[in-house]
């Protein structure tokens, strides 16, 4: 079968198109003829030997994929022939807490991933997706949209009422906003250009702020609260951004810490941490039942994703270099 | 002052016009000058004499009231001539767990309520109520809306994806439509009217069921859920229903237990209850942060409560017969 | 290899004691030679037909068993070889919440248990038990003790200085008194016996009740709590006392009910209850990770469970009238 | 009556000795005769002026205190004269999550404290203390207990089983190692001197480890959890401490994050924060509620306090340089 793979080191350029053998399903997995894929910031990371340099090669890359189960094991039984799928992230992640067994299963690194014709996968590590998407739709919900309803809806335990903070108009960011406007909350963005926050109000954001002619956004976010400050914040922007957020958020608040864009290391003051009771959660995306209770509400209100691009199979690397320009609004695919 | 009194002994004709003194308020009072009130089925049990035969008499009667506040007391800090305010239910209820203490201190008996001119309550005791809203509408909320937010907002941890079952048509029903539908639910509804069930449409319920034409509800629950059953029921029909609820609930589904309209004591089998590990959940309305927790969803979401007919203050006996008589269709106001 | 069955029809007589062959472990599954089980009401009521009675015969009873890992299939990664485990109630139900598929897949009914010579499990229906049990010891917690630990720790979120309510001295009473003083909490116990309130005493309990001789105990209970009532009641009982515990039971307090000793229908008013703010939560044993946090807590506090009487493997029948007998104080188990 | 003040400037010499007019009770107030005081950091930045520079002097310091009620306003109804009540940090923070009014009441600055012969308090403003408890022991409880049992308890909702890490040998160190224990869990501590771990050993301390022989204890921590890593850290050390608690905390683990010890700025690296799933909650002492579900478990269990030194009121400034000596083990405190 086609698939790419990083074959020998790290960097852009060691995405290489080639043949693999085609998977045989054991008795307890599925076979899945891949249609769409999607792209994460994780995904670049990897690429580029940033995110896991002990990774073994070569990898098959990417997380998030979707396509139409062609045969199963022969003692399978939670899924069918015929049935479009996703593959859930962390492959032993069913359900529970976290372990290190369980985030040690994830596709795209450690294990291979969706850039590929065909993957095999154990029958209770896929999720059957909401009928109303495209394929790439349905192929970027299992890292980005399911990160993003853990952060506000698990974890987060989000109100009707409350204000969320996003910041830019990245995959998270997005769905955040989505599932924000879905159970009632308020919306507020950040974001570099005013063309995205022009976009970004058509989706439902009530205020958007550009933190490039407002760098103290951390203000504005108050006088936009009467003071108060947000309750909730989808912390993308890492150690660039997050004193700011610490700034932005309202007393007994939460942020929730998804990945690091703008640099690796903080220097990061904690007193007004502590001084406002306020909550920092790192979120790894999440486990099957919350990718499936996310799935129901997503076909309730035949939600749908933004898809910013779809690049065909032959331009992967383009779809990744798409991703490091962050020029991007919404998720970049892939249609096989 | 104007008020009404249940003077002597209980029943429907004990409602008397009578005059009392304004009250003054107390250093850490506010006076009230109401402008509307709301009915709610605990006030006719109160005239009934049928929920507290020990309440002491007189009593003004009513627990929902709004007015503008038209003097403080020399120690009030949280509230300002000229706000619009409801009082709450319990007045010592400001927030946490209940206790005796706090919900004895409830309006409309033992303390007395909203059917008069004017009321003085501790400033901790009103909240302000949101602008767009008229003082019927505003008039609605302490008892019915606080008791649904608090059955699904807050004690439910109802998410989006969910579906919920309603009862009836009466204050507490319709409020947990609209708060269900604000976090994303899908809302099943149960009416012995297919009018009715045709304007709950009209308010966002996915499904009616006319109990009368489909006595086992219980089962078109099931169908129209994929046999899965509702994740959550407002239960406000006591005794007659309770049986049928445990048998349209999921899985660690929750039926929150509002009020009893059909009956004071249930036959009831405990085994469905124990094998479909469900939680029943008395509701006791609620706190002040959970009544402007509300309220700031309320005013974030232009929400507006149903009212169903709105009565002048020479007319509440005329009220209290049309709540009697189970023919509304969301809350009964009374004009002052 | 040894073993028992229910063959054709329910009743005490039915249990055989028969040979199987021995199984065979598929690739992801485990052999395990038993050495210990326990009894649970369960069992008794599968054996007369009470439980499920369709359930197909011939059926191999008992939920609850422990043994050593003889071998393994080819894929297992989970477990060793010499490890001892105890299988897990429901065999699908790994974590999160449960569902119909996780809750039809539990030992002694429908699936085959433990009263045999070997069972063959799935790697993931398995635990290992603390290293300080013996055998019937660890024998007894796959349902009675995860079932108090549920009730209690997970879905009761008992605190330190809470009081909870115990009824006789069943299994799941006696682990959640153990439980409860394991946490901090206070422990009142009813029994029909002052023997047996005096070994209660012993494990530390504060206050026995005699319901013989004390028959309107749930004033008792509001005496020794300064008429609060208890903050948590574990309830066993079922129909007959259930009416009686939510008189006892606190403002805003929890009743766990766990099984059906006395009746299968309750007359039982649901005004209290509301009245009251209580919660009633229908338990159903537990997931695989609640057994395991519960069997790190057992080993930090080297807890021993409460071990009646230990029956021989030819003596099987006799265990299980002595479980119809009532006459037990803690857990009934057999040495194989 | 006597009492201290920090008159005109901040420091430690700023520390005076005074007269002042003894208050009288307004009528929802009580006058309470101090019998006893505890001091807290707080009150030491407090005195140099790092905790709040705009603080205006002068200003009677400390906030925990416990006496007698000697007198009651008219309309006091909660408290009686002759009962023994320590005052609540926050004065007006009852119960429910914080706000920025309910914060800024709190006693020992901006609010007069406790350094003085007598306080008066709103009737709301205090809690009762356990009978068994000295009025030393007593005077500990309002900051470090509560803010010990708001950390494990209410928000850390600490299992038993679980292992918690402590830091030195302050006031809410022992708090936490006290709750701790009480609710089942295992803790591990670190302290500068063998002496030290020794004594926390004869408290319940499993494994004590000497962050000067031993300066990455982080590792350690590993070592004495299997690899796992602590469940809950309580960061008493503040930026000095924080890089390595991230390293000893287990995936899906909670850091409460209490206060500043060494430092008030720290480079933080995020990165494994988000890799851990890791929760920093910042802890603000706790609501009136919280103080006394605590009392309620510390009478339950007679636990007694860990009072380390107890001076004299005329000592009052011997106490606070001994408290920033950091030589202490548990809490210093005040006679009167």
């Amino acid at each position: 079968m086609k698939a790419y793979e990083i074959q020998k080191t790290f960097g852009m350029d060691s995405l290489t198109r080639t043949e693999r053998a085609e998977p045989e399903p054991q008795p307890y997995e599925v076979l899945i003829r891949l249609r769409a894929a999607s792209l994460n910031f994780r995904d670049l990371l990897m690429l580029q030997g940033l995110y896991n340099p002990k990774q073994r090669l070569p990898l098959i890359p990417l997380s998030d994929g979707v396509g139409e189960v062609v045969s199963v094991g022969k003692e399978v039984t939670r899924v069918k022939v015929g049935e479009r799928v996703a593959g859930i992230f962390a492959q032993k992640w069913i359900s529970g807490a976290p372990t290190r067994e369980k985030l040690t299963s994830t596709l795209g690194g450690p294990y291979d991933g969706m850039l590929a014709e065909y993957i095999a996968l154990n029958e209770e590590g896929v999720v059957r997706v909401p009928d109303h998407l495209t394929d790439e739709e349905a192929a970027t919900l299992p890292c980005a949209a399911v990160t993003a309803w853990n952060a506000l809806i698990s974890q987060g335990d989000l109100k009707a009422g409350d204000t969320v903070l996003i910041q830019g108009t990245g995959g998270v960011s997005l769905f955040a906003l989505q599932f924000a406007r879905m159970v009632g909350a308020r919306v507020i963005a950040t974001s570099s250009r005013d063309e995205k926050l022009a976009r970004l109000a058509v989706l439902g954001v009530a205020d958007g702020i550009n933190y490039q002619t407002t760098p103290e956004w951390d203000k504005r976010v108050r006088e936009l609260t009467g003071g108060a400050g947000v309750d909730h914040i989808v912390e993308v922007g890492g150690a660039g951004t997050l004193a700011r957020s610490v700034r932005a958020i309202s007393l007994g608040g939460k942020i929730s810490v998804i990945g690091v864009l703008s640099g690796v290391t903080s220097e990061f003051n904690i007193i007004p941490l502590l001084m406002q009771s306020v909550r920092l959660q790192g979120i790894l995306v999440g486990d099957r039942e919350t990718f499936e209770a996310m799935n129901r509400a997503i076909a309730l209100h035949r939600m749908r994703p933004v898809v910013d691009r779809v690049f065909p199979f032959a331009e992967a690397r383009a779809a990744f270099d798409y991703l490091a320009s962050g020029a991007h609004f919404g998720k970049i695919c892939l249609r096989f």
